[in-house]
């Protein structure tokens, strides 16, 4: 069972012209309800069209396209990924498990290898979440975290809903796709990080997704005079930001001692953000991850006791809201099993990584046995038209995806 | 000699209607070139007109009302502030000094004292720099440290000279203002600080002005995703600015053990000020002064250490570049003994402060004798709406001014 880097490339390459960005790279921003996204939507209708896959469309854009040849039954084996891209994002983050996973249904039929159990390939809506959520949207509801009116009532920065936005574009289908019936879901994705490419291995199989928390952290000095006000007599927003900002790198390190933990300032704002004014009101946003639910606890309760001690020494105000949680979800051990066993057969070596981005698996992984595989980033660098992987990487991990989902779907 | 303070009052409300903001307090906006800054400005006018004075406009927008009755000659006594204010100021940063001036004038021409000098009314374009410069902008031409030229064809954010802008509300005269002909120099400010209030006398003699310096500051990490990059592998242009802003305050402190010394980080961006991105890079506004220039060289010596050392630990990049610098100035002898004998002799209690402030008195204390007076401001808040001071105090401050003026004027 061979897999086509010519059609798999292809696919990665026309989707790439939607949405496409001129300057240096390969570079697109494709998001939910745009031109862009509508185009890349109808070529991956096509797509499934060509390889005799049924479409489905269920009612917030999740598209399935599903392989049922005759003799195929029971509960389906799914893969697949998104389409949509951050602004400025990559060409491979979203499409590459997308095509991967049509591609191994594709490099199936020209094997005749029929399998036992219908394949589900699968293109999630809004993953990345900057238009009408904070992401992973088709997914959550797949696995029925969310209820598609909740979902279809989320509106973008001008109000438009989702439902409005899907309705222009035509991809406001009808009922909810269950992730649940399906017997195993596999993802390929590229890793966002250089383990992979300083291992060398070019296919990563994923053991746990780290869980998320996002927290809103405001501090409230006073505004005051820069020049007249005495050092003792200030109570400046940022200064106390500054310890702030410390003690949640220094909380997330001690953290990554006991297990894989990252903790992050990565927005911070001042008010009135003038050089001669102290600063009045810092407002920040915490992204804290570790593959131990205790550990992105542990670092909130220090985040939460350093500001207790910022109000005392300080005299700020402070708030923490913990507007966002993930917890981190392990990967089925049979879906790990199922990666590794493909690539040793198509004698492709692969290694053990943990993922410290989000995907739509750690919703899906709730509801369904699933596993993730990576291919490398070059550099590590994704979300950027710098974000690459080589075609044969990428062929090389479809491989490993193909002979996984032939394994899971009993295709022999 | 007696002031009248409804006079003064009546001078400083109508001057508070142009520019006037809704909302609480008392505000109001008066940008160089606006057309509330021309009203200001005409009304002005025709006060020194009123009280008989001689009105002379240079070439950047200065206005001087000469009082020289028969018998007065020699160099003259000068007095006077801005009428322009930062956005959303207050009512009395300023109008204050000028109207304050103006004021003694006519108190002294009321209780028939003729000075044996002439006295000069004067009011300096854009003291607050918001529009054209950073500030002390007509008193820098008055002092000789910047040529007409140069201020004329300063632009504002829309390529707008200074030149046309004074064209335009009919304001830009002929000659320069020379500061360096006059025999001294008193400015009345509001204090901007708590000093007055705090010990309650209604006026205070400034023994120096703080120099200040302005550092632009860049530090510049690397990009990449919050959640996939080990803390050990980042490159966090924020987590090295949380350092950097404890040091500045920690240098100031330092300094400030020996003299009056601040230090503040008022201004810091983010980019690209997402939380889930690791930031590349930060920039910082830095205000740095005291009444030592040794103190503030300290501190700027120590920021440049710490950008060093966070060089070597965190692999960041670091420019500071000190574009802003004034050294500290003090008041002279002479002045502050006239301003204290003036209010001794009016039963008004002083006591002696510095400025941590910049004012026109910056640049005049160079060319020749200089002295500053503050009357208290509530709470010490200034640049607001909510800036205000008693119409008390105002008359005080006042009464210790004219009897000050009147004395260095020979006004018997």
């Amino acid at each position: 069972m061979d897999i086509s880097t010519d059609r798999l490339r292809t696919d990665i390459e026309t989707t790439a012209t939607f949405g496409t960005l001129d300057g240096d790279g390969h570079g697109r921003t494709v998001l939910t309800g745009s031109d862009a996204n509508q185009k890349a939507r109808e070529y991956f209708l096509e797509r499934l069209d060509d390889a005799g896959l049924s479409i489905r469309i269920d009612s917030v854009g999740n598209i399935v396209g599903r392989w049922e040849p005759e003799g195929a039954s029971g509960a389906p084996v799914a893969s697949g990924s998104h389409l949509d891209s951050v602004p400025e994002g990559g060409i491979f983050d979203g499409p590459l498990g997308v095509y991967a996973a049509l591609e191994s249904v594709r490099a199936m039929q020209d094997a005749d290898r029929s399998p036992e159990r219908p394949i589900d390939v699968v293109s999630f809506t809004e993953e990345e979440g900057t238009t009408f959520s904070s992401g992973l949207l088709g997914s959550s509801v797949a696995c029925g975290q969310r209820s598609i009116e909740e979902a279809l009532s989320l509106s973008d920065d001008t109000g438009q809903t989702l439902e409005t936005a899907l309705e222009e574009i035509g991809f406001c289908g009808t009922g909810r796709l269950d992730a649940s019936t399906w017997d195993a879901w596999l993802e390929l994705h590229i890793e966002q990080h250089i383990a992979l490419e300083r291992a060398n291995p070019p296919a990563g199989v994923v053991t746990d997704i780290t869980g998320i928390t996002h927290c809103d952290v405001h501090i409230e000095g006073e505004a005051n005079h820069a020049g007249s006000t005495p050092m003792d007599e200030r109570t400046d927003a940022l200064a106390a930001a500054g310890e702030f900002v410390t003690a949640v790198e220094n909380a997330a390190r001690a953290a990554s001692e006991r297990a894989p933990a990252v903790g992050t300032v990565g927005r911070l704002t001042v008010e009135p953000n003038a050089t001669n004014v102290i600063p009045e009101r810092v407002s920040m946003g915490v992204d804290i991850r570790s593959t131990e639910y205790e550990s992105m606890n542990a670092i909130v309760e220090q985040m939460r006791q350093t500001l207790e001690q910022l109000t005392e020494t300080r005299g700020v105000n402070t708030t923490c809201k913990r507007h966002f949680d993930l917890e981190p979800v392990a990967m089925s051990e049979r879906c790990q099993r199922v990666l590794h066993d493909a690539g040793e057969r198509a004698t492709i070596e692969t290694m053990t990584l943990h993922s410290g981005a989000a995907h739509d698996t750690m919703h899906i992984a709730r509801v369904t046995d699933s596993g993730m595989l990576f291919a490398p980033s070059c550099a590590g660098i994704s979300h950027s038209p710098q974000e690459w992987t080589d075609w044969d990487d990428c062929a090389s991990a479809t491989t490993v995806l193909a002979g996984a989902l032939a394994e899971l779907a009993g295709a022999t």
